[in-house]
């Protein structure tokens, strides 16, 4: 009977991590579908290769976002005493986001060398990435206001995960803006964005674990 | 040997509730793949990316949809106590219906702007999603004739969910009689169900929690 | 230190059945991205469809050949108490082999009106089905042989299991000759092999349950 | 609260696990999406297929090299008694150098029969093999830097770990370079690496397990 609690009675937190682990990684895999060198590179193979560095630089930016949404999803959901339909269908709503990303990666990969294409590539990149910081955002949110996150996180874990979670959304505005002059520019700031978003910092878990855990 | 009961006495359903999960988690994902832009777009890129809306609705009905399915596959399986090679033979044809909604997504956003392609397009796609309905339905039917779940749930837990399960058979059959008139009309509403099945509604597990449990 | 034991001390026969269930997940899954309708589709939308047929027959067939291979797999996997790191190279080229199923799938669907391609096509297919099947049969012949198979199985049980993982050699022999001749009619062999391996039959599970499992 | 301390407060190794498994699974599988044969093979189908040969060529070496460097991953998180955040982000490294892998392994095939398409393809190949091979090093370097591996992994243990998981880096070195004189030479080079890593080695847990355990 434990095994039905954890996963009906408590509603499926048990399949639903597992489930999103599955999108997270399918999607995360399938961005390099999306890479392809145009017909005719055989002729001059080193430069076509080389000149669709922007294609690889969108990868990286797609692949790192995933990456680190991932880490703030593990963090959210390691911490869920309970789960609810509305944050099912929440939960939903951001993978499907997380894996619509491919297609605005394939954007900017075929937008190469056209100026205004690659403006408007960059720019339904960079909504769709805000898109994935808002919906993160509002799923801790919904966690912590709806009694769904475990009673003993003492409100300074509370507070890093918040902090954590916070989305860069000045930041993404900004290069949403930046998108429509200087395209490439943009990508390379939705790079910096999920750096540091991945980047190293204090953690309430790196203090001394608490004895009876 | 605890493991071996749960896998393999008791036939597989722990693999089948993960293989099964993989497949939806896998389906779901996909379905962007299925996104692209006319060659050319590059030329008039704003109109081209909106151009395509069509596709981009048969991508949310598709991805709503299997969303849909899954949380009914997960509140079926979450019920069984056990299962069979029938059910997994069932579900078998269940997770070939739900993957293969990719094609018909596809033709949708291939047909645009071709008043026939459309038509035809989005009844495949509408057979395809009545299928799906069908066969959840004679899942949850062959479950709860064949003494496969649980006994402890009551006659009105699993009147809730069979009017979950029960799907929106008429609803479909309307909209695919639409679909050979206004395609994009009938698509819309195919949305609609998907939107209806994942809607917020009344769950016995909301009462209070048995305390035995 | 029990999680310790099942994985590694024991060789790692859970996640190798973990990764097994997402390739076959996988596999089965981008089955779909194969099939395509011919460009200009669109000018005669249903002839164009339905003509597909031997694509759609193709696409059924690899299905329901994953499909039993996977429950296959499972039977085999349920029963082992051991791994090996033989095994889990013997599981590679199998998964390989599973994986590889949708090349040929895309080569009878692209063959359609052309009788030596078709040809090709179908013979490629069975061989990689005859493949596939020989390399399952070996796969619980190196369990048994190896005794990594559970001690309390017995040899009804073993027996009945090597009679249902014994494969249609001959059947896809058979079929791969008459692939030469008539491709069509060799892939619709190829889906009654599939048909005959998903089909119910007696299984030692069915009689009265050991009390003590 | 079992659960928890093995997901959340350990760090999530059994979700970084979980995780790295599916993104491997999909990387193997999804190779074999870029195989293809060129348009109007159904003229001359069985040269047209047979002629693909230096595809399937870097389609096995792609799925022997991923499913080698699993095997290793597999290898050190089994012996793991906790992860990091830094382990998390250099995980997150590898597994985006795997399934970039697919990218390569479609130049290679699209390079066929030009000899300066293949020798950039093979060149860039190789370039990922290495990579690959070099941050699964680093990955069990910090792993054993950091005191992550389990305590009770003999000093013989972690030595033969260590010997398997060094890189054959002279040897993609060399192959690297001969890919710039006979590219195809060189992806038989990349296979007979992956083989050796694949090949039966004595392993410390072969001999009589520590009764204990």
């Amino acid at each position: 009977m434990a095994d039905r609690s954890s996963t009906s009675r408590g509603r499926p937190t048990g399949r639903l991590e597992a489930f999103s682990d599955g999108v997270f990684a399918i999607a995360i895999t399938v961005l390099v579908l999306g890479l392809s060198v145009p017909e005719g590179w055989q002729a001059d193979p080193l430069a076509a290769v080389a000149g669709e560095w922007p294609m690889y630089l969108a990868y990286i930016v797609s692949f790192a976002t995933i990456g680190a949404v991932w880490l703030a999803h593990t963090a959210i959901t390691d911490n869920l005493q309970s789960g609810s339909l509305h944050f099912a269908r929440l939960n939903l709503l951001l993978l499907m986001l997380v894996s619509f990303l491919t297609f605005p990666t394939l954007l900017v990969g075929e937008a190469i060398a056209n100026e205004t294409a690659e403006r408007v590539a960059a720019t339904v990149f960079g909504v769709n990435l805000l898109c994935i910081a808002v919906v993160t955002s509002l799923l801790w949110r919904h966690a912590r206001t709806e009694g769904l996150v475990h009673a003993d996180l003492s409100d300074e874990e509370v507070q890093v995960l918040t902090r954590r979670l916070t989305p860069s959304l000045a930041g993404y505005a900004l290069f949403i803006l930046v998108a429509a002059i200087l395209p490439i520019v943009a990508v390379a700031g939705y790079l910096v964005i999920a750096i540091v978003l991945l980047l190293p910092r204090r953690h309430p878990r790196d203090g001394p674990a608490p004895s009876d855990r």
